[in-house]
């Protein structure tokens, strides 16, 4: 992704699938939390909606602000660290980390969802379907394919028209196509929870999570083309009112059609397959809904290593994962998240709804923390309108702040205490390499200079195991790396004082003359590492030399003859890796043997 | 065990408990054939039993013969590639592959016999108790514990003495002190087979079992103080000798009380507890032959390393495995042995008898190479009695080779098959692995002198990334190889324009100026390593310079915080491994960082 340059539409595409694809679970959620009070109490939908989308409208105005403020892309991590100090960075670092394998595993079981809705077959292959698509996405990500904005776009639209499409027709086709619905409501008869302010906050604050994915634009400003913060702007814009308007018709058309939530179909299927009947339209976006699910999962590979990268750089995880651009270490944040949010998807049986709790915290943490830095910084800087800006951006502070604390309490039991437990743990691990590196930069006298360096006499040492050209190969590196070389080898035939292969090699070098002299050790317990490495020490011991050790490795055509080279290289270089002043050096020599 | 030297009465327990053990296998493998022409027949077990003693006399003559031979140490590979040419060795070879894992898991199998046996409770958890035998002897191996041949000195002894005594009191004590038999006999009492010269002859066959490992001593005569070849001699009639009398004792014990197969004990323990009673004599005795029957086991964890160096030092297995003396190649050989061992344990059920058939095969395989062997050696060397000698090898090589044939004929579908298509298989490895390393060899020009090495000016690159005391390390050591040193740098930050840490950087290296130039880099996505290589393939360019890339490392006090340091030498690394022009190294630096 980074090696393109993105218009408003494809930064739909590209940044804002989690937050669009959250109609699949959002509203979903809301209806899961009133069926608790029974069928009478789903009519709340509609207020809850609406409480939800000026909470949208105050994120997305928020966010628009974060864009102006941090166009160089800033996400939470960023945003607090830069304004509320280092504790507060680490709290939405740990928080970003838990969502990113929240999104993935959330998507990919709603995304699944999607698809057993439609494919009522299928459902009991939840789990193996689920964990299919992640180790395509893993898959794909692995081999660099995950990040193209412009292959995501089909989809996306399709997903956006096709549905806005549905809730048109839903709206203005008043009695829908109705279907008999397969599977059994689950909508409470006996026991009822009287509608209380807990239980409506509880079903704010389970919808809420329709609002995830809203602050992906203002990190990734970096990616648009310029004028880069006007166009993500729009973006963050477009994004709202697509949202918004998807949530606000699901609303209606739950409301009107009293859809409850049903054991074997999600609530977003209902909805189409009334609107629409089970035809191919419902067909063609039920498909859709799982694809672009799929993709918003997806997104969260792009974005973790982003993340490790920044908290990295300040000391907090690895520097390995400052590398993000290179493949290698890339790779590996790829196989951590895949792990996790596969682990997750197993423990929750590929059910969404049992996530949802664990899942809002992390995002609202981030929100309150970018909002809350916003403010701060308005104040700090002070620019045009500073005041205005900073009351949109407290305003967003405190609302989203209420959110996550409703969410807290509401759902402490149901999972929400993980997050409680795991995101502490995570600032904990971020401080203790903070602080490793800080004694680490203290040892190595980073920040004073040290002495001037001087060089030293150098001895290279070549093991060699006959004349051949790789001898001569490293014979030469050798020589340009110093006059002073010594090959060795190591005699392994035990006989008893009989003249053997060694000296026959010893008369062959002399023959060959190549300069430097060969040495021949013996060995009593067919160790060839061992002599080697009392030759080495008895080496340093003599003066203060730099000494080289210059292992001749081949490197054949064909992988499977690796095996069959190279040994003395494996060994050799295990032995002195304790032996921290001698440089050990390869030499590699390409070999062409043709497999037969 | 190869750095101590052995007394006769050592290499009893040091290279004979293979073959003492097959008493707890042979006379039963006889009497389960038998069994199936009715009870009638067990009296059978005598004449074939002398037979079998017959045969060991002849091995054992043979063997001492061997050890006058090759007082070298003088397995069935060695004595047939010298006499008999490489195919056979390979033969010989692949057959004592097969044998090593078999005697592995026979011997576990059969030790765990002799304890189900005496504590019939633990016979539901057979193959558990073998599984975990295996990885006891498979841990100690690794710790290099396998080898002392003194600790197994004691139950060896315990063994021999325990068993004997019981066969005499057995003996003199006509009646034995019957205790009644639990579970039920295996005798067949319907559809039985006639007594037939090919009955006869299978169940010789599977009494030849008890003839496996009778080899061992010929083949460890270094390991012997000297007189090396006299000692060895001593002890190989000792093993005869003992191994005879129990072989006898038993048969006659067995046709006395008329011994049957049972289901859920050995015959062993029957002639035992009918013996002694189910005291604590008998207690001792099984608990001492289930552990030396895994140090039987254990034996052959120290053989097939051996066996591999020398097929390594022909070129038919990788020369990694000629380095038997270095502890790392050693473990991949452990690693083989017990994983295929244990995987044979897991198929057969810890069932002894499953695996007689498949036994033998390879060690006659083997006995019948080796004397068809000194038959050459006497032949062409011919010493004084040379001609005796070949007569007696030769006696020995066709009897054996009889033997083999009739366990090919008789067993094959019962399990020899598996043998009949494994050897050829691992000789058609070796030779594919053999004709590999002749077409390298010529690749290597190895044989042909090679023209005079020449050195070349050196350019040492020192990538950074700070000022620091590992950073003076490396310029150190670079300046010891070539007054020709570049550091370069790679600035991460991609802020636009503005000065960064990279032009800071600049700045203090010049107030350091420590010599050599600080060359900083670009990078566009990230990648530290892209802008590196670049660098280095531009230098490359640059004429015909040898170039050395030193990659500066910490190695911290302690191994967690390695994950924290070298991430550059990770992916870097990783990078030029396909630039074999380059030499690429290590400077290791050790860090002392308390772990808080």
């Amino acid at each position: 992704m980074s090696q393109e340059q993105i218009t408003p539409v494809e930064g739909l595409s590209a940044l804002s699938l989690d937050a669009l694809t959250s109609v699949a679970y959002g509203p979903e959620a809301i209806i899961v939390v009133l069926a608790v009070a029974g069928a009478g109490s789903l009519h709340l939908i509609l207020p809850i909606t609406l409480a939800i989308m000026a909470l949208l409208a105050i994120l997305v105005f928020s966010y628009r602000q974060v864009i102006d403020a941090y166009p160089g892309g800033g996400g939470a991590y960023a945003v607090s660290r830069a304004n509320l100090g280092s504790g507060a960075s680490l709290v939405a670092g740990a928080a970003l980390m838990v969502d990113y394998t929240l999104t993935v595993a959330v998507s990919i079981a709603a995304g699944v969802g999607a698809l057993t809705s439609a494919f009522p077959g299928l459902r009991s292959g939840t789990v193996p379907i689920c964990l299919a698509i992640l180790a395509l996405i893993t898959l794909l990500n692995l081999r660099g394919l995950g990040a193209s904005a412009r292959a995501f776009l089909l989809p996306t639209l399709l997903f956006i028209v096709g549905l806005l499409a549905i809730i048109v027709v839903g709206l203005f086709h008043p009695l829908g196509l109705h279907e008999t619905q397969p599977g059994r409501s689950l909508i409470s008869t006996h026991g009822l929870q009287v509608v209380s302010v807990l239980l409506i906050l509880k079903a704010f604050s389970a919808g809420c999570s329709a609002l995830t994915g809203v602050e992906a634009i203002a990190n990734g400003v970096p990616l648009f083309r310029p004028p880069r913060a006007k166009r993500a702007k729009r973006t963050e814009m477009m994004l709202g009112l697509i949202l918004g308007a998807m949530l606000l018709g699901l609303a209606v058309l739950a409301r009107r059609w009293h859809v409850g939530p049903r054991s074997n179909e999600t609530v977003l299927s209902q909805i189409m397959g009334m609107a629409v009947g089970r035809h191919w339209a419902y067909y063609v976006v039920s498909l859709s809904i799982t694809v672009v699910l799929a993709l918003a999962a997806n997104t969260s590979f792009g974005g973790l290593p982003i993340l490790a990268s920044l908290l990295a750089r300040d000391d907090y995880l690895p520097h390995l994962f400052g590398l993000r651009g290179d493949r290698q270490v890339f790779n590996n944040g790829i196989w951590v998240l895949a792990v996790l949010s596969g682990g997750l998807l197993i423990a929750v049986g590929g059910n969404t709804n049992e996530m949802i709790p664990l899942f809002a915290i992390g995002v609202f943490t981030g929100f309150t923390l970018s909002q809350s830095g916003l403010v701060v910084h308005w104040w700090r800087t002070r620019p045009d309108r500073w005041r205005y800006r900073a009351v949109v951006n407290g305003g967003g502070a405190v609302v989203t702040a209420l959110s996550t604390l409703v969410f807290l309490i509401s759902k402490f039991e149901q999972g929400a205490w993980i997050v409680v437990i795991t995101v502490p743990l995570f600032v904990l691990l971020f401080l203790r390499i903070h602080a490793y590196y800080q004694r680490a930069a203290v040892e190595l006298g980073i920040g004073n200079l040290p002495d001037k360096p001087v060089g030293k006499q150098t001895l290279v040492i070549v093991p060699v195991s006959n004349i051949s050209q790789l001898t001569r190969f490293a014979i030469c590196e050798a020589l340009s790396l110093s006059a002073n070389v010594i090959a060795v080898t190591v005699a392994t035939e035990q006989a008893d004082g009989e003249p053997g292969y060694s000296d026959e090699l010893q008369r062959e070098w002399l023959q060959w003359n190549p300069g430097p002299a060969l040495e021949i050790l013996h060995t009593e317990f067919s160790s060839i590492v061992d002599p080697i490495v009392a030759f080495i020490d008895q080496a340093r011991a003599k003066g203060d030399r730099q000494i080289v050790v210059l292992i001749p490795i081949v490197v054949p055509s064909l992988w499977r003859y690796r095996l069959l080279h190279n040994q003395l290289d494996l060994v050799l270089s295990a032995a002195l890796r304790k032996h921290a002043d001698v440089v050990v050096a390869r030499v590699q020599m390409p070999l062409e043997v043709s497999s037969r």
